[in-house]
């Protein structure tokens, strides 16, 4: 394939096409038909596009010419295809993929007769709702990461289209090789999403009442096996290499920890019992190291480093008076990070828990006393922890 | 040690002793005095003691006379000894806990030389709050599973004064054998609980970069990684036979998973890429009955089975919509059973997410929608899930 010329500007984005529009496809046309850039939809599914359509991401009618940029945004297995028949069909000047994997495309370029210099993958962090069109959002990307994984191949047009894009969905563009990519998301995204899956799948084995007494610890913990399967094994099959390697760690400290628990799990007259507090100390040593990895895990993308301070204010009538509530924080002008209620199942009575920047907690608690809330103190800017005895 | 006699009301609560004013035990302390049970309050650390009494959870005094039941509030490998020490001194005429392992107590009562029969174990499933008495709740435990563990040894005016202090603190009472509890929770806490702190861990060895990419996923996986490593040595410790039989069933599952992902990571040309399909579908089918384990929890104690709808609806201007809004809803008079606000970090912009009662959210999404409300539609029920493509 011949370079197509470069009488464009660099990076400029007038139409788009967009190949797959679920959640993510359908999301970008929403940020761009923003801007007046012209989106077309394309999807093996027609009740997809139509939706996307309704929503008012995109035209279904295709280009009558080459649009700039193609977005393939299909499941991980399928980009590959997707791609080669995109740059057959000749859509787009540039290509660029949403997929969760990305090393493994560059190399399939030449195989499969596509133009390399014209494709960077991408990989939008971000949507964490129900799947499909219909629970798309223009502002889905706004302030998160974007990666984009350049091969030496890629050309500069295709990298400044790229960003172009990014740039007006509103996200940040983070360059980083594919295989460091593919790496750190089997380590941040994919093994979690499995040892979650096993973990729950192992539930099923114990009678339902038993269930009834997980806390809240397991429910997080549990909660990305809820995943759709065919998605992740698509996601898991891409990208099996960098997620053994991921395993095989887990593994190695798995069983380094099954020692540590057999010892502690002798009777008190066997050999091991005497050594219990250097088995202990082991395992608290593992559980502080656990605590320091925890700590660098950003609490919110581009967050790292801010801190917010949790007040929980009473509501003994839960209905008639959050909106009084609210209404009496808005006046202070106070930025409310977040806000949920802590309820006690059927009880009227509620928690409101407010996270506002640390430093504005003491003044805005203030505030609230004066106004006759029950403002229960402050809460440490950690994450409340389950289980404690 | 002999028994004490029948002479009070079986199950009377006049007096209670608190051993451990941590959060636990301020909790049942505010709990009690509300309805007028005299509580002593009890602690290695005195200022623990002076925070529990200043919020009014109990005295710091001493007993005149025995009290009718002592609860043992302390981290499990330590009950032991605090109960054989309040036996000594004959503080109670009844004994329970609030320890998270149950097994290990009733076989060591003889060892001990204390009475057996005036023991039950407990184990109160609450409390995910920041530790200590300063976060304390007197409705801690409302309309939450307290689990009581009988020995055979166990009398009925024990279980009775037992069953009466968890009526007094609003919690359901559920009978489990010490063996089978230690069982369900080694799996739906205590394993969890280790496999998140071993994850976190491994988080160390990646790129601060890196970590900056993770998604919600990641956090709600490893929040509970963040507790505290003295408390759960001690509770891993002293479940050690039960948590060592869950991780030798994770481990060999993880094994199976590897062996697939071995086989799918095999180059192209490899023996094992013809079967690439079989193993794929192997995979599939650990995820879905991963999911089928996910389902069974339930989402919120006694709500098993209770279904909510999420509406979402779009702020543009964050602060002052949102008292608006609640006002708008209220007047309704729809349940709401949790809301919260997805926000787009520094942006104005917010999604505002109610869930209601599942048959309400089309309802109040009319009432909404004709206050001028842009509704975005109903999600599903189940939770959103990380990292959709």
């Amino acid at each position: 394939m011949t370079s197509i010329g470069n009488t464009e500007d660099a990076g400029s984005l007038i139409s788009v096409t967009v190949i797959g529009t679920g959640l993510i496809g359908t999301s970008i046309g929403l940020a761009l038909t923003e801007y007046g850039v012209r989106v077309h939809l394309q999807d093996v599914h027609a009740e997809s596009v139509r939706i996307a359509e309704a929503r008012g991401a995109g035209t279904a009618l295709a280009p009558e010419r080459q649009t700039d940029l193609a977005v393939i945004a299909v499941p991980p297995q399928s980009v590959r295809t997707a791609l080669a028949d995109a740059q057959r069909r000749r859509i787009a000047r540039h290509y660029t993929d949403v997929a969760s994997v990305k090393a493994a495309l560059p190399a399939a370029g030449a195989d499969l007769g596509w133009d390399a210099s014209r494709f960077i993958g991408g990989h939008p962090i971000a949507g964490r709702e129900h799947p499909g069109p219909g629970a798309a959002r223009s502002d889905m990307f706004r302030a998160k990461p974007w990666i984009l994984t350049p091969s030496a191949d890629t050309s500069q047009e295709t990298i400044a289209t790229a960003r172009r894009l990014i740039g007006l969905c509103g996200a940040d563009v983070v360059t980083m090789q594919p295989e460091a990519h593919d790496r750190a998301v089997a380590m941040t995204s994919h093994l979690p999403h499995l040892v979650s899956s096993l973990m729950a799948r192992l539930l099923r084995s114990y009678d339902h009442r038993a269930l009834e007494l997980s806390g809240s610890g397991l429910r997080d913990f549990t909660r990305i096996a809820a995943g759709d399967p065919d998605l992740w094994t698509d996601i898991l099959g891409s990208n099996a290499t960098a997620v053994l390697g991921a395993l095989e760690n887990l593994q190695h400290d798995l069983e380094m920890t099954r020692r540590i628990l057999h010892a502690l799990a002798a009777s008190p007259g066997a050999a091991e019992a005497a050594e219990a507090p250097a088995y202990r100390e082991l395992l608290r040593r593992l559980l502080e190291e656990g605590r320091a990895g925890q700590l660098l895990i950003p609490q919110k993308y581009g967050a790292a480093g801010r801190a917010y301070d949790k007040l929980q204010v009473l509501l003994t009538d839960r209905e008639g008076e959050l909106a009084r509530l609210l209404a009496d924080v808005s006046e202070l002008n106070v930025n409310v990070e977040d806000l949920w209620i802590e309820d006690s199942a059927d009880s009227p009575v509620g928690l409101a828990v407010l996270s506002v920047d640390a430093g504005m907690a003491s003044m805005l608690s203030d505030w609230l006393a004066e106004r006759g809330w029950p403002v229960l103190g402050e809460s440490m800017s950690a994450d409340p922890v389950a289980g404690r005895v």
